[in-house]
């Protein structure tokens, strides 16, 4: 049977604080950097529930919103939210925060997905994900959508072969 | 009348070796270092088009397919494919080559999006851009689906509301 | 009266990945550059706790056991200790792992010293902090002789006004 | 019998001009980058004695007083003052200064301790040091009370088995 | 049969962006960072005439002229000029921009020299370099000339045996 | 009367560890990289000896042998040879060592030209080099010839106008 590896496990904090070198002209966090730092988290996270080393797979639309000056700490929060054969999605969540004025806001988030190897690079299966709370279960049964629709986008499947991603359309529609 | 600006004119080539802190245990190059090299050279095509310092608003789903090895030669060609108000959307295609092999292959393309900001920091109206080629274009008319699905991922529009989303998905199912 | 502030609000967790640039010739990670992770860490825990900015005004004696490896997650956790008037003590707890095999250890602990500053760089009160845990308030209680040992050090103490820091040998013999 | 080297054959200099990234928000130099520029320069010091691969064992307290500057000169001047068996101790001066200002001051001082490790990471002995000039052999001297110190506060060695250790601290007592 | 390549195969693009971390206290690109960027884009240039690792030999006079700023695009141009047994000269153009005030001006221009090596790092014959343009022919000629200056500078070749050497110095002389 | 001052107040050395990301795919740390610290070690020399900012004005012909290896020490050696108005002449030498082994050798040297400006970036006069011992007396009077070559091969100055640039050729043709 297939080893099974509770989300949990899987959770890693990174903290950044932003320095002059990651900012452009005018002293903001620079959207590449922090898509950098987001691989990173994201990429220890889906090591820790495979224990193997991992390759960026693909990263699902990303925008950012408020932008996040020099001097400010940046915190990512990363965990696995669903396990399929050779791959994970990593769901991470960044915040940032001006600490000497006490403004704290989110600053997005995303979904990056990658694939356990061998030594050689060849994709090699991981444990099951096991999800507990109420938001990992959330977080766990959406991840088939999420999939669908990177199919979807990448051409390799038709939208009338995806059941699930035609519910996050409509969900989103009856939400406003 | 607002001003116009060629499509062409927008066009940025950025050539990078790839070195040793890029790279990952099996001497890749990690997804998130090439995220950060396809925002800068994305971020000079707004630039260039806009004439004004830009912010990152958002990155679509890009995937990763062949790994790019230490000492590779990666390039990486953007230009700006249609501007809104004071946004535009930045076509991206990243090439990888082993020199000594003689070895070239497509790694990735990627849309970004950016926003012109003044001084300080308010969004600011851009040129339109104007489509040449049957390339430039094709990725002009496309613009406005991607454009949508962005606002119907971002829960900003009901799926019902953007009929040009709805034929990226008729077009992808009718190429299968 | 002087503000207070709680131990548990100055926690913060970094996490590094061990990259080529970081090792020595034997791909382990060399001292400086842990250091200076710790740092930056503990510095944000002092900022967390006084939002201010802060300089770093000492390190206590760090030692390194075992060699981190290349490619090996490290994760520092830090959080005051004990805030004076301006100065505030931070302690680091380092440990490393080595995710595909599985293996974790600690690396190391420390003590960093930061003060508060304003905004021309000069020292400025900060809250008092609170101890709740019984590692916090042990951490709290050992702080004076920690201190007290810095000053004779520095040579700005006698040791025979120091009767904390006496202490702190009688207890290290009774140990043995 | 054991191979012996002088002193002032682990001499070494290091200068390093404080760039952007450095620096905190004040522009001053962030003690951690400090710290890794010490590492540095002492590990080659360690080397030049032992010419071998050297790891840092440890770290004595270091205090930072006055601030160092962006653009400033930063001189590192580091050289073995006593080898153990396996280990030698190096010292360590930092000297600042502001070019244009003409202003120059001596930042701080400390005591990095390195183990020299063959190619499979395992301690192997490195020569005798031999001091010459008045201050070398004070500071050879000194040394032993130094590593006393270490263990002491390691929890390695009671401070009653510490004869050397005490009497730093008399010295300390009489000099004020 | 000596194989052959055309000039226009080994031509390179890169285009930087100025960071905080590449400037001085003034916010000028500092030299040096330039001339490791027109080694990395010429050395690209070379690895595309010969598909063989190569290594910097020697870098003819370079001079600065106008300071390029902080948040500038730089754009470097490179092309091997001509090939000899195993060295290659590579001819590199440097334009720098300010964007958003729509300056730009040819920052400068320099020669660089490589040599091709195999795998152990001893020199191996590359292709010839046959150029195809007015302009290609014109720096395919000169290349002599400078080819001789290097070995008349670096005291392997005498001026008497150099008379393409000596022409440049006519031709200068008769453009005044 | 113009300031003086001597050429060995403008003495600096740099100590740097050739670290992975400063290498090619050989191990071989590239050219470029030495010639960002051949430019930094320079610059303080001229700033040591006009306490001014220095912005790099030329770099002549460097010419590389020996190849320098990752884990290598290289100490740069700087001092300003001869001021004129407002710009200085830097010799640097570099050494590279591979410590284990005890393997040192002489890498290169190059002669940098810096000029001092102020606060607006204009060139500002700098005080008279007086050179003491016979090696500084020898480049002092050389630093003409070496003028007039890069005036020359700048199109700036007529050879026929350069009597002391025809020394130059003469020596080298004598020492043959």
């Amino acid at each position: 049977m297939r080893k099974q590896k509770k989300v949990k496990d899987s959770y890693v904090i990174m903290t950044e604080l932003v320095l002059p070198n990651d900012t452009n002209t005018l002293h903001n966090l620079m959207g590449g950097r922090l898509l950098h730092w987001m691989d990173i988290v994201s990429a220890i996270a889906a090591q820790k529930h495979s224990n193997r080393i991992v390759v960026t797979a693909s990263v699902d639309n990303v925008s950012f919103s408020e932008s996040i000056k020099l001097g400010n700490v940046v915190t990512l929060e990363a965990n696995v939210t669903r396990a399929f054969n050779s791959s994970m999605e990593v769901h991470i969540v960044v915040n940032a925060e001006d600490i000497p004025s006490g403004k704290r806001f989110k600053s997005n988030e995303a979904y990056f997905t990658f694939v356990a190897v061998d030594q050689l690079g060849n994709p090699i299966d991981v444990p099951e994900s096991i999800p507990e709370t109420e938001e990992e279960i959330h977080h766990y049964e959406r991840a088939l959508q999420r999939r669908q629709l990177r199919l979807v986008l990448a051409g390799r499947m038709k939208l009338s072969d995806a059941p699930e991603l035609m519910t996050i359309f409509d969900i989103k529609e009856s939400k406003e």
